[in-house]
């Protein structure tokens, strides 16, 4: 007889009621008295768990009353309602196999284990609640996502890991090598010879796979991009880890307002397939890591979202100085603070800022006709601050150039880049979602390291 | 007006002939007479290009009949059916705006380039015939992949890209360092010493995230992975990448023979998906790169793939061994052309190959009855030989302790590994798709380099 999910159970329950089913899965608890015994069981497919009964006219009566939190055991038997109970049915076992014992050492014992504790059994942790719940939710948002772009057509573009730039900020970047380390192949001039690595060259992991995707937006119009990405920044906060994931769609014939919609339709996209694919996992975030998680949701899921630019977001903050630890003016970089402040309090819903200072920005961002500020966005969200930053990009091929050379970079770097603005450059623009900030936001937690299976920060890189 | 695309129109026809659209695409060619020209129009969103016809009534008639392939431009007029023409249908320009000019160096003119010449533009490549089907296509069967196992319920996992682990072959992996080359930090022992490294030890690129899947199998029960791997090969051939996308199931509370079921289900999907999905594309391959394309994966998608163990293939191989260049005896690993031959001339469809001798696979395989060969199998199929690796694993704990001892791996390099076994062990299994083998293969291209956006292979990592 198959398996069955209970997952299959909860869905179809008219089905199985009354018939005999077979269910593997692992122990969550198990009390006995003299007659018979309750086991709670998971089996990982379902965020609800199962209720067995099981009683001593099986011949293994003993040794299953015996079982450790964490066996897995094969139970056999019928799938009774119980209109009565929490649970809407439950198994009377009629057999129940014991798959792999557990030990009275597992740490995960039925009792709350602190976040902190969790992390150090990177292993373990999924079998948790509040994990279990994560995990899913990550892995559907990451579904939501390539849903989204495919249904309209996107292609999706595997952008280079590796990359032999180091354009974009190699302070940042992790070398990638070959390279034995205790015998470093050394030039005439006393300098290390990469034309031995293996590549031939330096090479880096990729920070974003922008100037990558642009290339194929020329070609195929809509892309995106999903990857991860890397940052050797030595910061140890809740919001940073050295190894994401990134989205980063990419519209041609498309300008700074196409590609907010795009990123507004995303987000509410997003939101409403968790919402209707993981109901139990979010009422349980809502319930236990983050009260007002779904009034939120819901409100950014039916809100039109706002507009404001960056020359009238200052002169609103400006008026509430006295609010901040880091005071504004025009010209400065909006901190965490600003940001929560103006989606929180003022707009009290998602809002967009654009146009930005051409001078906090980066260079491939199309100047506007003020000269002053570039056709930046950056998507501000209650309860978070900045989560999508996109912007038109410059396809004027001189205006490109130009800003390349007040920026010190040099041409011949970036010649395939030029090359779009030169063999039919079109208008385009697009984005970069964090995928773990994303994440974050969706599921009320606060720390990046509890949203990624096997988090790498600076000095950890566990399994 | 907002733009159209290709796709849309060719889509739902019957909802814009006789209608006025407007669309934004790039010149493919372009021929004009006195009075009135033509343009062949791509972009990007469809395989098949748009007729654009225009008149001398037009006031830029001169300019855009001096356009030069590869503009962008901008068509507005009526859509007219053609029912005598190839096409159904063709625009009448009304206007048409130049949204970027080309120039007469463009590389790609309206002739055949080669493959070859084409791999040194790999940002322009893309817009090409071949490159427009093989990476729509490439992102159709990423598509797919997620939509198989998320239509199963299983959970998508982000094994870690940066790895602490060198057990599974450090001599092939690329070395992850923020060191300063030119000057190494040093032990007292003259060692260089990578507690200053920014994880505080070496690490590497993953060459596999199995074992970090199947700790998550023991809790979601059915997972997948799908990420980038990477191998330091020095293999300069048409098959080897030093990046690739890999994907990676793991199923718990399963055997060799659910893995097998796994595996063929999901190529079924894959290559029905694709046909459904990408037609004009799938008949481009079978007409100009690969004759029995679609008569092989047709015949695929229908058979039931045959089974058989090592030591049957041996033996039938062994008849054969004056066809090969490799002899093989029991106890060989099969290489490219016994694969080959077994599926293609003795089954003649898709063939699983169990039941290896031990000796010539992975410490981590569950050993059989037999204690020669372990639960592992490879499925070949016509054309490539072994697409698809996998295994039942080790799951009883003294038996993989023993299995880890005889190969000399250290027990503590795989503690957590371990506890799996010892915190409800269950049986479970799984298989490794390499990404870029399956798009060769569903698309007839011949060289690896060839369908990665941006390869990188030795002594190349171009953009």
């Amino acid at each position: 007889m198959e398996l069955i999910t209970i997952r299959e159970l909860y869905r179809n329950k008219e089905q199985y009621i009354g018939k005999t089913v077979k269910v593997g899965g692992w122990v969550r608890s198990i009390r006995d008295s003299k007659a018979f015994g309750f086991i709670v069981l998971h089996d990982g497919t379902y965020f609800e768990t199962l209720q067995i009964v099981y009683h001593d006219k099986m011949d293994n009566f003993a040794e299953i009353s015996k079982l450790n939190v964490g066996s897995a055991i094969i139970i056999e038997g019928e799938l009774v309602a119980t209109p009565n109970a929490q649970q809407p049915f439950e198994i009377q076992a009629a057999a129940i196999e014991i798959e792999g014992a557990s030990t009275a050492e597992y740490p995960l014992q039925k009792k709350r284990h602190s976040l902190e504790f969790l992390r150090t059994i990177n292993h373990l942790r999924p079998r948790t609640n509040t994990f279990q719940a994560v995990f899913r939710v990550r892995s559907m948002i990451a579904y939501a996502i390539h849903k989204y772009f495919q249904d309209r057509d996107f292609v999706y573009v595997h952008t280079p890991i590796i990359t032999g730039s180091d354009a974009e900020g190699a302070g940042e970047m992790f070398r990638v090598t070959t390279l034995d380390m205790d015998k470093l192949p050394m030039t005439k001039e006393g300098q290390v010879d990469f034309s031995e690595d293996f590549f031939g060259k330096e090479t880096n992991l990729t920070v974003s796979g922008q100037l990558n995707g642009e290339t194929y937006a020329m070609a195929f119009r809509n892309i995106y991009t999903f990857g991860p990405t890397f940052r050797a920044e030595n910061s140890n906060t809740t919001r940073h880890a050295a190894e994401f994931w990134m989205i980063e769609p990419e519209i041609a014939f498309a300008d700074l307002q196409d590609d907010m919609a795009l990123a507004e339709g995303m987000i509410k996209f997003i939101i409403r397939y968790v919402l209707e694919n993981a109901p139990e996992e979010m009422k349980f975030f809502n319930s236990f890591v983050d009260k007002g998680l779904l009034e939120r949701l819901e409100h950014v899921m039916n809100a039109e979202f706002g507009h404001v630019t960056y020359t009238e977001a200052i002169e609103i903050l400006e008026k509430n100085n006295d609010k901040f630890e880091y005071k504004v003016k025009w010209g400065s970089d909006l901190q965490t603070e600003h940001e929560r402040y103006l989606t929180e309090e003022i707009f009290k819903k998602p809002v967009f800022v654009t146009d930005y200072p051409k001078d906090i920005k980066a260079f491939y961002m199309k100047l506007n006709e003020d000269n002053k500020t570039v056709a930046a966005m950056d998507l501000l969200v209650p309860g978070i601050g900045e989560i999508i930053g996109g912007s038109q990009r410059e396809d004027n091929y001189e205006k490109l150039v130009a800003r390349m050379k007040e920026m010190g970079l040099k041409e011949e770097d970036y010649d395939f880049y030029l090359d779009l603005r030169k063999y039919g450059s079109a208008r385009h623009a697009g984005f970069g979602l964090g995928f773990e900030r994303c994440v974050m936001y969706l599921t009320g937690m606060g720390n990046i390291r509890d949203v990624i299976p096997f988090p790498r920060t600076v000095n950890n890189c566990e399994l």
